[in-house]
């Protein structure tokens, strides 16, 4: 025990030079994105006048199996890449289990969580192509923190819509967003035609994520010459980006002598799952391999699982065009749990592509569950995970379970989203007993699912 | 620029396997602690009473060189450590200044500060031991949340008197704790007699840093057989277990080619000044060399800068041993900034030694420097500091704008003691307008002063 390696580092030299694309290696490629008044696929020049160029070419491309890192982003990922793969002997000693666990650390950016890894380049793509002044929304924050960070590097002015209710709840996220130059604006606002219609009808209007996208689109459209809008999930390019996290993690598992049999990742619009499985099950596509890959989702918002596959709009408002995705419909309301990052209707067209043809694997989680874990994760490794992350490591000890029912060794990897000192309230809550699961009855889905339009 | 190294890592094996004891190294040892009543030298028993006996052992060692690292201490410093030692391309980019600056981010531990590195010893030996409860105390948090993760890993029980005005301000630190499982009681409190004797007179009384370490000492001294009480700072063993940030930082300043021509940390009570700068001070002592190690304090708490070399007590109350330090008087009222881990009223005792000797300086900061060299250094290096840490950030600020004027190199080594995310109020405060520096009359200081018992 007295060497043994827990943490695998890599230096700032073996940071990956390259994105893994995993629309190259798919045999069904995604559907394409719909204009939802023409219900053609969506143009090149249609999606630039909104989002930076250079994001929308890689947002469409679907044969280039490795694409570019630019050597400024490389320089900014330096600031916390590559994050560590650690060994989870204190989580394994808990369980009394023969499995191994391994986690990714994307907690130690500066932001607590992996979303600077799209960030940064969507920061510089749009800094190189002239672009002046960002616009988004966030709901819980970390999005919005993580683009005002990498904003703030490249020279980008940043205006954030955040949700009003989280803008209210959670002033750490808005004051670390403040600290890094962003002007964050509580939606909706008076700033839009869209945030004036609401309020003018509604005057105690909370927001939705819906409100903030339509609000922060609108602000960009009005000066679309210097004036794009960014978003933090759901998009090809925002989980190309993300790749990194899998690439780096499949160069340290070999440092580690272990190939995963499972890996696991949290599900909200999939570019932290899809950011660590994709490079595995590119590996298991082109060459074939053990390794099984585990989408997890909050049994309170259970598109992956008893969702359909269906066109449906990327926002509540019906602003974004028709994406094709496992879908719970978009004025789906999900439950107010505390992993905000999990709440959302969709999943991005590529995993719902793999998911619907049996190479992703998909399970929800109670809440309950999956604060016990973080938890024991807390006690056992000394780190207090985002609820977000709780997700992952709730799948890896019913994972690890297994394994000790079996008597068998297995491999287990999960990635470890966020850090949760942003979090503590919704632990303070857990910890006086006052969450609990939600219980989400079909007829609620069917519903929902019942008022799309029927593309597919 | 594109394959320039930012980061040196050190792997899990090259963790220290020992602390460094600068006291064997120093010509004139540090005078002891006496006893207030006899004016004598404390003994080991009389210390053994209220704390582990082998810290005790080694807050009295005068002569072993280094120290070993329990294999079990190792083990858990892999959780964090190595950190990473980093090259602030971004800080010297936006200073235009021809010097190389280095710092050593000890915010990537889990409960976000250097404290850790304490805390982790302190619970293995206490529970060696046999302890089953810790008593302390806490000011703005840090130390707290380290001792709770460090507790609950060994397994002990841990109760926190946490000063009242910080535990209704700070609940985020307050969560934290909780969340790895230790009680947090707001002081003044009803259980303990020194707590209900102010409650008495006072019923509204916001608490103190003297009196909650009065409370957390009483409580260990009810049962003292399987009770103890632990510090964070000021103490020598305390400054012995951060050493290990310094040594790690000896072996990445090699591996990065560099010597540094100055080392800088902010200071407190001295444990994270002392943990980076004195195994650089302890090679000079003994082999000569070029580096400076300066310690940097608040303008308005300047014990080491304008205070007295004299016997005084470590906390207001007068509950503990004589120590010989440079000091505002136990009773001085420091301006209530935000870089609370640095208004304390003496430095330890081999610090003082030091100063005493002219081999360590000591500059003092006022708090608006202090906030604007934190949100440059955020902007350019991504990294939000605590506002303790950003003292040793405008100093080294400092020190490159001095390399720039006389058009040299200087290469500049600091400790950037943990990240402010629970801080970020402090921020707002500061980007608001709303603070200021603390003009400190002399008069106050000579008052404060003149109260002491000259013992030197």
């Amino acid at each position: 025990m007295k060497d043994q390696t827990k943490k695998f580092l890599l230096t700032d030299k073996e940071i990956p030079s390259q994105w893994y694309n995993i629309v190259a290696d798919m045999k069904n490629k995604p559907l394409p994105p719909l204009d939802p008044k023409t219900k053609k696929p969506v143009t090149l020049d249609q999606m630039s006048v909104i989002f930076a160029e250079e994001l929308m070419k890689q947002e469409m491309n679907t044969t280039d199996r490795y694409i570019d890192i630019p050597d400024e982003v490389r320089e900014m990922y330096k600031i916390y890449r590559g994050t560590p793969l650690v060994r989870a002997y204190g989580l394994e000693k808990a369980l009394d289990t023969p499995a191994k666990i391994y986690f990714k650390n994307e907690g130690v950016s500066p932001a607590g969580s992996h979303k600077p890894n799209t960030a940064i380049p969507q920061a510089y793509y749009n800094a190189k192509q002239g672009i002046k002044h960002l616009t988004t929304e966030t709901g819980g924050g970390q999005w919005g923190s993580a683009i005002a960070l990498a904003s703030q590097y490249f020279g980008l002015d940043l205006k954030v819509f955040m949700v009003k209710v989280s803008y209210n709840q959670k002033p750490y996220r808005k004051l670390m967003m403040n600290t890094w130059g962003a002007e964050v604006i509580p939606s909706p606002s008076m700033l839009t035609q869209a945030g004036r219609d609401i309020l003018a009808h509604d005057p105690e209007n909370s927001g939705s994520l819906g409100t903030a996208i339509s609000e922060a689109v609108e602000m960009a459209l009005q000066s679309p010459e210097d004036t794009k809008y960014c978003l933090g999930s759901v998009l090809n390019h925002t989980i190309l980006h993300q790749t990194v996290i899998g690439i780096e993690a499949m160069q340290q598992m070999e440092m580690a002598g272990d190939e995963p049999d499972v890996v696991i990742g949290c599900f909200g619009g999939g570019s932290n799952f899809g950011g660590i499985a994709f490079p595995f099950l590119g590996k298991k596509l082109r060459e074939g391999s053990k390794t099984r890959v585990v989408a997890i989702e909050p049994a309170s918002c259970p598109k992956l699982t008893r969702g359909r596959f269906q066109y449906d709009f990327g926002d509540t408002a019906g602003f974004t065009p028709l994406i094709p995705m496992y879908t719970l419909g978009h004025d789906f309301q999900p439950a107010d749990i505390h992993a905000g990052g999990l709440r959302y209707h969709g999943a991005g067209s590529i995993v719902s592509q793999l998911i619907k043809d049996g190479l992703v694997e998909a399970q929800s989680m109670p809440q309950l569950e999956t604060f016990a874990a973080g938890i024991m994760f807390a006690k056992s490794e000394g780190i207090i995970p985002a609820p977000e992350s709780t997700h992952a490591i709730a799948m890896a000890i019913r994972e690890a379970q297994i394994a000790k029912e079996e008597g068998k060794e297995r491999t287990i990897l999960f990635n470890l989203s966020g850090h949760g000192m942003i979090d503590l309230y919704a632990y303070e809550q857990y910890l006086a007993g006052k969450l609990s699961n939600y219980d989400l009855p079909d007829e609620i889905i069917a519903d929902s699912i019942s008022k799309l339009e029927p593309i597919l």
